[in-house]
């Protein structure tokens, strides 16, 4: 089988590499309309060869979407339209809701496996791509009814390939969940590097102060604006329901720090403490 | 010399091992007084001998106060009642003006240096204690002035000793950076983990969804409740004024999202991503 990546970023080609290490197809193609993405993703050998979208389309058994949202919304109804009958397309956005809604009718639906694998750093890119960014992690598929069994399970199977582990979900779970286990977490390191950023216009030599737990918090705001400005707003719904119940967990905090009320914000602070658990399963 | 350490937690314990292991002292002492801590400590060897405050005091030229910053303001003033007139006292607090306005009359004020090794993790106790913690990390000496020049001299080369180098600050100006480059963070990362857990008991399995994004800005909320009440709320003018700017930040992010506005949204994030440098300078 020939798969073709549409995209060879950081997920794209780190699913590139990893499915030729895998040697789960003949052949990976990739797709890259960015020329300086394209030469560094040819010069890193992410894909065994770099073909126009119609190549693709015309070459390859099955394709898979690694590109922003917002693209991918724009992309996939006009490749299911071009799609030969026995082709399999698939993606991989950290949204999901909006992409199933815009192709719920097209007659070529069924061809189709909406996907997530929960995976990334902070970079982004063909020089980001590495070759075990999947291993042992989860992917989401959604929407299992509206997928032909075979056009799914030939995408499950690929998950496992690349070492995943695959959980099915409605569309719309997903894009809750997702609001809160991680688009809520890069809006707050956003939010805390615009911060501290702004601090340190007038307070020259603050990073100096700054140890690995600022580092921890602030490093998701090194993520690409083009990939997150469509999550963000696509998933608008879900991530300002999370982001009130974030905002109010602060001012909970907040009233208990500026009453120095020292027994309520241990109480909070041991509460908090239970993510140990989920952090660190055993 | 003889140097004792008050409290083997994270901090405390690690600098016994540090310096046991740096050869900078004859003899390493710990004081610590929670009966379970103590053996812990002996039984990983973090110090030579397990000493009570008093043998501490009589036997030992140096002192360094490793414990949580509401007991150090309490235990400080009693120290310097009973220090020989030829040691030097010093501790590892994130907070350092409210310490340090305590003692400002004290008799012995000069034998006191305020210091802040600006190193951690999410763990606790002597059992997180790890003995290359401190290399290559800065420590923030406080108020030089009040400290005589011996004593300040002795602190440093001990700091020095552990591989870290030494910046000298204010004691108030120490307190407003670290609101913003430590304390802030650690901040919304409990208000990050309470908002998710609350969701949680909803709804099941959510954690599973959870990639690397939700525990780097998470790991921070399985800090010690002990060690960050205090800090809090004795650093609450300067941690409110920080979280006033962060929320402020949050709100135009939330603004943009609300209204799809993916131009000022991408401008936002796209200015976050300055951070880079100062995470990863080159």
């Amino acid at each position: 089988m020939t798969i073709s990546i549409i995209g060879l970023g950081l997920i794209g080609g780190s699913m590139a590499l990893a499915l030729r290490e895998a040697d789960w197809a003949t052949q990976v193609w990739g797709v890259e309309n960015h020329p300086a993405h394209a030469r560094l993703a040819q010069e890193r050998g992410l894909a065994d060869k770099i073909v126009s979208l119609e190549e693709a389309l015309q070459g390859s058994e099955m394709l898979v979407l690694a590109v922003p949202v917002d693209v991918c919304l724009r992309l996939l109804p006009q490749i299911l339209d071009d799609l030969p009958a026995s082709s399999v397309v698939s993606d991989v956005g950290s949204t999901k809701s909006a992409l199933c809604r815009a192709i719920v009718r097209h007659p070529r639906r069924s061809q189709f496996v909406a996907a997530h694998p929960i995976a990334g750093t902070e970079n982004s890119g063909p020089g980001a791509a590495i070759p075990h960014l999947f291993t042992n992690k989860m992917t989401i598929l959604c929407e299992k009814a509206a997928s032909s069994p075979e056009a799914w399970q030939q995408v499950r199977a690929m998950y496992e390939a690349l070492g995943m582990t695959c959980l099915e979900m409605e569309a719309e779970a997903h894009d809750q969940h997702l609001a809160y286990v991680s688009h809520l977490s890069h809006l707050t390191s956003f939010a805390l590097a615009l911060t501290v950023l702004e601090v340190e216009k007038s307070e020259k030599n603050i990073f100096q102060l700054a140890g690995s737990g600022f580092s921890s918090t602030a490093r998701l705001a090194q993520s690409a604006p083009g990939m997150w400005t469509p999550i963000f707003t696509e998933n608008r719904h879900h991530l300002l329901t999370a982001l009130d119940e974030y905002e109010a967990q602060l001012r909970v905090l907040r009233q208990a720090i500026a009453q120095a009320d020292g027994e309520s914000l241990h109480k909070a602070l041991e509460k908090a403490n239970a993510i140990r658990s989920i952090l660190n399963p055993s």
